[in-house]
């Protein structure tokens, strides 16, 4: 009888979905949602040119392959404070990732990255196709034309957003700031992709604090704040658009460090592009600024030779890892994470306090940080 | 009497407009209203980094020394059928402006220009920031900078375009179409941008039929269909979009024949750029189509080493000029353009049939495929 009443539980009251696998079942509606969206775009680009298909399907099967963390964000923002299902939540999910799409395609030929994904790059495709049709200047040719694939990702995002912004102005029969908000968020984005790449490229040294700014704009609330607060824009609860914006940089924060972490050591395997790419590209990561602020000269000067140099080998990059974790950076940077997870979960209790909230999402949001902390590629 | 009778009409209805004076005017007006959204943006986009200033600063000097026709005609598209100011109509303007920056920005990056509009392009202006920094890699910096810069127009182009898509919403009490519609017709113009490099850097040899349908979307639509059609969607009459597309693409491709010939026989001075850019970069207009089709043999082989060749003499450029008129390409262009404005008549005598126009808007409208045909840089 209790087993037969267990049972019966169990049917009607599925566990409790844990986060991974709620990213995983959103990922795979967004996916198709994209597929249907990539289909229209390229009935409606058609008379622009004969290639809107052979365009678009490289723009999906690029979109599609990411883990679409983003987009489903915003289903989980929007699931906070509304249990119904409204289509332009799809749309504006589909959105967050062409843009995405846009800035990764962008930011391989800024890194001159040739692998993402497991795939080659999308500016590398055409390089291959221009050289195939037997140009002389391929790579320039290959670097034009994933510029402009970035282009077009970013104008259908906004024409996804656009999409949801007018059905949500319908639905609750009040203009909606969606479609600002982010365009906003996405200006920040580029502003803070400048830093990046100024500090890259040219001899400066930022500070911690400059480059935590760094990752707030470019990665945290592109990645979590800005998703968050959409989902709860379509929800029309603008009010708490500030608090998931500062439970979403937190968290983000740590996002972006355990990229970085897994950049410095995961295997090239696990990472879906070279191992080092990062030291190679002589990135200013919070590691780098740590690294060289705890090393003494001598040390620095040889980092320095090896930290953008394109040609450094597997025992620079042994060399980098053993300095990194010998003198503590690893350790207190897991300290810095569980700072700001501790503060996202204060932030995330808080946000439970003023509102009522639906208790699954709430569940899932609660997790969110420790996803950010052990993730892998 | 008389005379004093003639001085008070010439104060009170002042001499009607021409379509010069009318693109002025708008210039003026747009460049005010730009530089106050740069103010706004700057202060906003502070947070993310303290270069927000300089960049916005950057974008906004490049902004407002162009000829600003496309923010202009969404003002002529809006006054045909409405004689309501309503402050969208600006915001909507300066959007298109600010596309414009963005495309330009990435078109100078793929096409290596080194000056536009009298002063050196955006990524050369990083370049040279970059290599005074001390920069080893001052090229591909600049190159990168340039990219996120051109991101950071079309990101702020939306939010602009969000707010008077939102703000016309709300004056209709119905949902604007405004930002999907102009986010479509960006995403064209990226495919039709991406055909546009094929054929320059790779060996293919597209027809005229092509050539054209390249200028329609790359150019045409987006310069002139576009606006004309936001400014009525503003207005609330949807249902003149197509007639404004189909009038806006003949006298858009006009204006891109127009172009093309000012590349080939202008002055330095005129254009504001070295002369036979076009030459050197080996540009498939429909100039260098019909030059090539129009050839025997061995002229096709001497053309075939100047197209293309960056280090094309001032002789071999002449000899391209003498050879188009020769050939009466430049007479065949002149028929070619009159029969378009010939449509574009048509079309706007019919739309001027179905609905009740502003005549000053009217008047302006005729006489934009002659501006178009005859325009200077």
């Amino acid at each position: 009888m209790e087993n037969g009443f267990a049972g019966h539980l169990i049917t009607v009251y599925p566990a409790r979905m844990d986060i991974k696998t709620y990213l995983t079942q959103k990922r795979s509606d967004i996916g198709e949602h994209l597929a249907g969206l990539a289909a229209e775009y390229t009935a409606s680009l058609e008379p622009a040119a004969s290639s809107a298909h052979s365009v678009m399907e490289r723009i999906l099967e690029f979109s599609v392959s990411g883990k679409m963390i983003r987009g489903a964000l915003v289903f989980l923002g929007h699931s906070l404070f509304s249990s119904c299902a409204a289509p332009e939540i799809v749309d504006a999910a589909c959105a967050m990732e062409l843009f995405q799409s846009g800035l990764l395609i962008h930011d391989d030929i800024m890194d001159r990255d040739t692998t993402r994904r497991g795939m080659p790059t999308i500016h590398m495709q055409y390089m291959e196709e221009c050289a195939a049709l037997g140009s002389r200047e391929s790579g320039r040719a290959g670097e034009a034309l994933g510029v402009c694939a970035g282009d077009i990702c970013f104008f259908l995002g906004h024409e996804a957003l656009s999409r949801a912004t007018t059905a949500s102005s319908a639905r609750f029969g009040a203009p909606s700031s969606l479609g600002a908000y982010c365009s906003r968020e996405l200006a920040m984005v580029g502003l803070a992709q400048m830093k990046d790449v100024e500090w890259g490229l040219t001899p400066q040294f930022p500070s911690t604090e400059d480059i935590i700014r760094m990752y707030r704009h470019k990665t945290a609330r592109y990645t979590f704040s800005m998703p968050l607060a959409a989902g709860a824009i379509l929800a029309s609860r603008p009010e708490s658009i500030g608090i998931l914006e500062a439970i979403g940089e937190r968290i983000g924060i740590v996002f972006q460090i355990r990229d970085d972490e897994l950049g410095l050591f995961a295997t090239e395997c696990e990472l879906g592009k070279p191992v080092g790419s990062d030291i190679r590209e002589g990135k200013k990561t919070l590691y780098y600024i740590e690294l060289m602020q705890k090393s003494d000269p001598a040390e620095r000067q040889t980092l320095s030779a090896i930290f953008g140099n394109q040609l450094c080998t597997s025992t620079d990059i042994e060399y980098v890892r053993s300095r990194i974790i010998d003198l503590g950076i690893k350790e207190e940077m897991n300290k810095r994470t569980e700072l700001l997870c501790g503060e996202a979960d204060h932030l995330i209790e808080s946000l439970a306090g003023n509102s009522s909230l639906n208790p699954e999402s709430y569940s899932l949001l609660t997790e969110l940080a420790g996803y950010a902390t052990h993730r892998s590629y």
